[in-house]
């Protein structure tokens, strides 16, 4: 039997370090260094080895960082390495369905190097001549962009002409909600946690209107001077007082898609919760949470055509990346003080 | 011109004293007496006379107490007498539509008698030989009974086998929601708040179980013990911590209709306010408030059905009667203590 040499390297990890009560900081988590990984799958693993390349952030990742087991996703484990998606490339491999210098998408580890079977949820990129950045495969045509997609259309039930409210609106889900709401002939007003992301929002994104919703005392007062006549879609991605400001404005027959609660009110134990549901009985107003995973069967058309808006100029992304795995815990933190603007990606590596 | 005597009679009224904030009490109301009325529809009028039979007692009418216009009923004047669902006996008529000796269906004064156009939402009641009490036409085929079966079918999507939840339980919706539920082959649980009305649910209106939540001091067991793999369908009468609970216990894809929000919570401004809606996003729950008055369409096959029901010996109504318009303050009020056995029906006269 032949000896294969098999290169050895160092694979710089983000691991969890204890489970997180209320929001989490950087230092729930750690870079761990001196660990190593060989390059060479293991023959008969059906596995293979990836450098990765862009990892996302995303909130929902706050869901495995707690010590509750009852959610659709386990919780990490205190002590080893983070998961989430990421766009990685193929090494080497013992599964002929992936070879070498393949580009792959899916759930990946947070370090350098990762060790991966297929049954992860990971889908091959195919790299044509179009110019669209790799990590925009963690965004605008990854998960968020996908969930702004299947929110919009499957859960919101959009019709033209009508006033869709969207909040964290530069945010990673956001800002696609918005754009896809204006070409399907809606007015759109977002709302975003700083002066800078309310400027990208009117002047870079399209949206007919944007408030800082930090510098309103009534959120109330704020949506009934946007939305006069009342909201017909509040496409939600924050929970808290702000949910309750939009059920108080919300049309007959409005619907809200309730798509993640990031905001500090849903996030910590103290919260006052939410007081104007009761408006939901004479307006006639649907609520409902969704999972994009539940929409897979629509991913390929969502590909076709947000690949194509992109491509004819018809949408724009906004991305908030950092470089280095080290500045990965900070990124992830500071999605819950809306430290980024647009969608969080760290860049590992470039190629 | 011939002169004709009209027949003057002293009229009985409820008047609302002044706009509540709160919760409604008896002294909210008045009894007013003194005042009279002709029992003659002027000639040209298009109105009729009606004698009020039987008046209903809905929570809906804490919302026309309150000084706020904004909502799907203007509030009543106050120092004017209160209307409300009723069946009553045509005395006397300008309107070729509706003669003397007819009985009619609808929003009526609370007062002995009243003059009524036929704008007023009114039906017509046909008296076959169903034996049928006169006062059911406000609850089991009336308003609440609609509200059940609109409700039931048009909100929750119902399936054979699925388990539902019914708050308020024994109340005027509630028990048909849970018979319903119980003929379309689905699980039922009730809660209720006395031990009386738990004995109702499960001896005489077929609940394959009920709990007095009054007694339970943790909600979400509660839920979990009667639900130990979720519930499909919760039907929400009462908002407030029951929902709250609730939501913690929804299988995927639940829905919760959110019918009326009747729970002292909801109804005080000091709330806590509902704290896990959050749950709806992992859980993908769809909560919709709705009103019957949206589902009229079907009002034609709800009387068959349900009529039909009732006929086989298949369903019952539990009413609450309290005799003489002098009670109806009282009996109005008591609903928000929940002091009503059943459908809370005011007998102003039998005939």
């Amino acid at each position: 039997m032949e000896e294969e040499e098999v290169s050895v390297v160092e694979n710089k990890k983000v691991i969890l370090k204890k489970y997180v009560d209320g929001i989490p900081t950087e230092t729930d988590m750690e870079v761990k260094l001196g660990e190593t990984i060989g390059l060479k799958a293991p023959k008969g693993s059906s596995c293979f080895i990836v450098k990765n390349l862009y990892l996302s952030c995303d909130p929902y990742m706050r869901g495995r960082m707690r010590d509750f087991h009852g959610s659709y996703l386990p919780p990490f484990v205190p002590g080893q390495r983070m998961e989430g998606f990421g766009v990685a490339k193929v090494i080497d491999s013992d599964d002929s369905n992936y070879k070498p210098g393949d580009i792959i998408c899916g759930i990946t580890g947070w370090e350098e190097y990762s060790l991966l079977h297929s049954s992860n949820e990971l889908r091959k990129i195919q790299l044509d001549d179009d110019d669209i950045p790799l990590s925009y495969h963690l965004g605008l045509l990854g998960m968020a962009g996908f969930t702004a997609y299947a929110g919009f259309y499957e859960i919101c039930s959009p019709k033209k002409g009508e006033c869709v409210f969207v909040s964290a609106a530069s945010g990673a889900v956001g800002q696609l909600v918005g754009q896809l709401a204006k070409l399907h002939g809606c007015y759109v007003v977002g709302s975003a946690g700083s002066n800078q992301k309310v400027d990208l929002l009117k002047n870079k994104l399209g949206f007919d209107e944007a408030f800082n919703y930090k510098e309103e005392t009534d959120l109330d007062a704020a949506l009934k001077r946007y939305f006069p006549e009342g909201i017909s879609i509040y496409f939600d991605n924050v929970g808290g007082s702000m949910l309750d400001a939009a059920l108080l404005n919300m049309k007959v027959r409005g619907r809200i898609a309730l798509c993640g609660m990031v905001s500090l009110q849903s996030l910590s134990s103290s919260s006052q919760g939410i007081n104007n549901l009761y408006n939901a009985i004479p307006k006639r107003v649907r609520l409902e949470g969704f999972l994009q995973s539940d929409y897979l069967h629509v991913f390929p058309q969502f590909l076709q055509h947000v690949k194509g808006y992109y491509k004819d100029g018809k949408i724009v992304y906004i991305e908030d990346m950092c470089e280095g795995l080290e500045l990965a815990p900070a990124a992830l933190a500071g999605l819950f003080s809306g430290k980024n603007v647009g969608k969080q990606v760290v860049c590992v590596a470039k190629e």
